[in-house]
């Protein structure tokens, strides 16, 4: 089961613009895409770094699961992702090793993509993302 | 500045023993160093993820930051490095923004490696280091 990559870094953030004056403009990273997800209530800015990209992600509401962590919490680094080649593969051996999963099987996104959280508990406090992107079609 | 790749994210463990077992027995990550670092006070696990690392980083003493940041926040999380190509430029850069940060001037690890913190009040939240590796010499 092997890990190909960081896929991304999670930050949560009060709001975009203000994020943007460290991450974008101090800085010098480029946004490569700006999402509005009505769905899960966040607006999310992409931003590649190497391989991998920062994702910043605004709650939208107050009632969401990131609305109340960035109020318990406050901003800062929310998940890890990590780039997988069989996320059913992962999930089955997390789980053979006592492993407490948040999705024991994988949600889809609308790009086809394949993700699962493992839960914080389980890893030392990281809440730890897994993706599978879908195999490309002939 | 290029920002070029995420070097590694830090996680602060309780001890490395229970970090493995999740993230080298359960998910099967690779440890490729362990490092007992006296002057900091902490026992590290390098773990490499594609072109990134995951550092496992276990204080060894009770007063060191590292120490006192896990007795207060619990394991998790602790900074996010990026590597950059000029990290001179890129405090400058920084600074210029207005930009807080930790190390004014980088300080060298003792394989040359340059590295600086930036301080998380500048950053929503987040601590971030700033990685340049050594010029290869002839």
């Amino acid at each position: 089961m092997p890990i190909l990559k960081i896929d991304h870094i999670a930050v949560v953030v009060e709001e975009l613009d203000g994020a943007l004056a460290f991450w974008q403009d101090a800085l010098g990273l480029t946004v490569r895409a700006l999402e509005q997800n009505t769905d899960e209530a966040v607006n999310i800015a992409f931003l590649p770094v190497g391989a991998s990209q920062l994702e910043l992600i605004q709650p939208t509401s107050t009632d969401s699961g990131v609305a109340k962590y960035l109020a318990k919490r406050g901003s800062g680094i929310h998940h890890l992702c990590l780039a997988v080649d069989d996320i059913h593969a992962a999930l089955a051996q997390l789980a053979a090793h006592g492993v407490e999963l948040i999705n024991d099987t994988p949600r889809t996104r609308h790009d086809g993509t394949q993700y699962a959280f493992v839960h914080p508990k389980s890893t030392g406090g990281v809440l730890v993302e897994l993706y599978q992107y879908p195999t490309p079609t002939e």
